[in-house]
């Protein structure tokens, strides 16, 4: 993701390569815990265990202090430090033996080809409890179900000038969806449409009765239906505005009870870089996809390709963000003219006529070259050299809170949305074979592979296994890895311009969607 | 269309049913010419040269002074009259003999059931003649091909809280469509790559030496490549801009010569109400499709429903228009509220929890009342009862200047976008038959019909005439607006909530995209 912030700008948000340490003490308590063995939604078995995704094992204090992998590659000391190196970019998975991953998930991921200090991408693997909201008493909420609800929850982060957003984002963005859901608890386990209103506060008795909600009225216009389903969407959405809040100076929400010496710990704390965010979460039968940045998520399904994402570039965004300039002018400081040009306008210009495209158009046409237009655009360049005030080329994530325009103090910041973009596949509707998966990628995989390519991996890997044998996401995902890598033999990372391989971080995650071996 | 705008609304932008007279002398001089027999793009024989849309024939002075229909149906004053009378509801279409539409276009329209006293939607059919810019000494400029442009044009507007804006697109809309292509009409007939920069002044010495134009300059990063059909797209967005400019107080755009006699004229002319507006241009072996409000378009190919269009509606563009309203609250006054709920709050309800939806999200979730929501939302309402604030059911468009909020001088414009999505459509890659059409409705078709019944009605229609009978399209035009109107023995356009025909105004146009018969 490095190659999408310029170098010249990334040492005016970090002070150097190494993120700041890390907190010590308390370490942030686990949002695991295994779902109540009767809940009627959770999955078939007890969900495993994995650890989270970014707590370094202890005892590397060293490494912990440099960068960290996520724990569920169980990384030795000198894996550790193999993960780390440039030249050999071993691929890295977790181990064969030992606690898999929940559903089989397969895991690969590499470094980059020297082109950060540390592998800034980082990836989450969790299975989520949510407790009802508690009661004013502190005692737990008489629920009309009394049972909680179970998620299941990957997170690709790819860093960007930095890794302490991504790290940050890997340790907490599921614990904000997991608190976004809690008053949802009861919600989303009823048949029945979803309350518009509900009282005032969550918990006090009678919340649980509905007979107290207030119920349709006859006014205005008829009243809309919102489905349980629009919920989670909401939920999930704030969670990643809650998450993209954070990381400069406190942050907002505090966990009730044992978290609040953690928050005080953080306040102050600067999170370096920024990152973008491609998250699932399994929740009662549907894939919630969401995604903010440049990361991909497919379905391959039967060989057939169904694209669950949508990348978020200065390209793709580049009416959002022209509109944003025109209607906030003092967003663009005297540097910047939301309006684009096909190439930068040279001073002796003046007066000609060049082409251009406003926050409404799509094509292109003539305007006579004025003063103002002389300044940088808003937007520029093309495909991976589309740049975002001619500095940063992805348009969504968290983070950034410090991004500054190079040698200025223009903030990049409110051009950026923290927002996801949400798609829902419903689990339920469609038989699945152990060959169907869910493919997660950061962009060192897409930049030099597509889907076409992906599904046939996907096709030739998984059929050189037994359709039983849980092992054979991993080795999909390492294949993938492999792929867009390059090898040894060719060291097509390390030429410049190289078509061979991907310079790049690259993170892969493959979620088996059904079959013998899934769901465990 | 008129459903789409509360009636109380509707007195306060118009100063009552009748339009404003239209302007006398001199009349708008014809956009349509026939162009240079030997123009390699243009069509194969000399376009027709139908009557533009809105200028009614000069013998029925009484009916002008009241409304307009589009010439090409050529009504007598008796016909005028019948097309007039909401009870009977005759359906138009031009007479089966004399000269046709270009490409045997077909169409039809039908008054509404009493909803307005006019038929406020309106349609045009036009073969427009491009000719380069001129250059200062009046001379017709020296073209590096000698050649102008011809272009076809379909637009069809519908009307609402009067038929000003309407009948002055009608009239305008493709004038200003053939001024922004007068400076491309070298640059569309040469194969090569448009120049990014072009000299300053249209028509000096030299323009149309390609020599001049300044070229590729290796600076800031590649400069982009931007096609011949984006240039187009270009043009048509612009003019609707400038078509969306125009109509309150002066015109901003004065015609060369011998138009600014009219122009001065209409200066300080009230243009009441506005319109959708849905326009087809034909050019270079392309279709373009604009649209800019809730009209559609579909192309049907063997068989096969290829959709042209999307309509803009509080709905479609909700987010847009929250966005607009978070970024600029001064335009929501204080009566509205940029979030959206699924109904209107109460008062009493207060500090309860509510479901809402701000500028950033597709899904749902609980906020805390506080004062502010209790305001009225900026979007409220679902499907055709879907309004911004509270007033109006369409977000794109032409006119409505002066349409402010019921009981309040708020205006609402601010939220209105004249910009059209252009959707464009290559002839040229596809061989057709003569069962290939597009077809382009108001909403007055579309809201009781949709894709697949009206692609089964182009099959039964068009398979009961010979392949090469011209009057075919117009049949098939007419059985639309019939399908879609009811019929006078169930009267169903009579009824209250009557699902068995629309009481709104309908316009159909059915373009041939191939066979014998069409390009004529």
């Amino acid at each position: 993701m490095l190659t999408r912030v310029r170098s010249a700008v990334a040492h005016l948000v970090s002070s150097g390569g190494a993120p700041p340490p890390r907190p010590k003490s308390p370490d942030l308590p686990s949002a695991t815990a295994a779902p109540p063995a009767a809940a009627p939604e959770a999955p078939k078995s007890p969900p495993a265990r994995p650890g989270s995704g970014s707590r370094a094992p202890a005892k590397t204090a060293e490494a912990r202090a440099s960068f960290s992998r996520p724990t569920f590659l169980q990384l030795s000391p000198g894996g550790l430090r193999r993960a780390d190196d440039h030249a050999g970019r071993a691929v890295q998975s977790p181990p064969d033996t030992g606690r898999r991953l929940p559903w089989s998930t397969g895991y690969a991921e590499v470094i980059n080809a020297g082109k950060s200090r540390h592998n800034e991408d980082q990836a989450c693997c969790e299975v989520v409890y949510v407790e009802g909201r508690r009661s004013i008493s502190g005692a737990p909420r008489e629920s009309s179900r009394g049972q909680g609800l179970c998620f299941y929850y990957w997170g690709l982060f790819d860093g960007h000038a930095g890794g302490g957003a991504a790290e940050m984002a890997c340790r907490l963005l599921h614990r904000h969806v997991q608190e976004q859901l809690k008053d949802l608890v009861d919600i989303l386990q009823d048949p029945s449409p979803p309350p518009l209103c509900l009282p005032s506060t969550p918990g006090t008795p009678g919340f649980s009765d509905r007979s107290h909600l207030v119920g349709p009225q006859p006014c205005w216009s008829l009243q809309k239906e919102v489905s349980h389903e629009s919920l989670v969407i909401g939920a999930i959405e704030n969670a990643f505005q809650l998450m993209g809040e954070e990381g400069t100076v406190t942050l907002s929400v505090v966990w009730p009870g044992q978290d609040e010496q953690m928050a005080r710990e953080r306040r102050g704390h600067q999170v370096e870089g920024g990152c973008c965010a491609l998250v699932v979460v399994y929740l009662l039968g549907k894939v919630y996809v969401a995604n903010a940045g440049d990361s991909r998520a497919i379905i391959v399904r039967n060989g057939e390709i169904i694209p669950m994402s949508r990348e978020f570039t200065p390209e793709t965004e580049r009416q959002r963000l022209q509109l944003l300039g025109f209607l906030k002018p003092e967003l663009l400081g005297s540097e910047f003219t939301h309006l684009e040009f096909p190439r930068r306008i040279q001073p002796k210009e003046l007066g000609q006529r060049m082409l251009y495209r406003d926050q409404n158009m799509t094509g292109w046409a003539y305007k006579k070259i004025e003063l103002e237009d002389l300044r940088f655009p808003l937007v520029s360049g093309e495909g991976k050299k589309a740049r975002v005030m001619a500095t940063i080329g992805v348009t969504r994530g968290l983070g950034d809170h410090n991004l500054k325009v190079c040698s200025s103090t223009l903030p990049i910041k409110p051009f950026l949305s923290c927002f996801p973009e949400v798609q829902v596949y419903d689990l339920t509707q469609y038989e699945h074979c152990p060959d169907d998966v869910l493919v997660l990628g950061t962009d060192g995989l897409w930049d030099v592979t597509n889907d076409c390519e992906v599904a046939a991996t996907v096709d030739r890997v998984l059929s050189a296994y037994e359709p039983n044998d849980p092992s054979r996401y991993t080795a999909l995902a390492q294949a993938l890895v492999l792929g867009a890598r390059g090898t040894p033999r060719d060291r097509g990372w390390h030429l410049p311009n190289n078509k061979l391989g991907s310079g790049d971080d690259i993170s892969v995650f493959v979620i088996p969607l059904g079959g013998p071996g899934s769901y465990s």
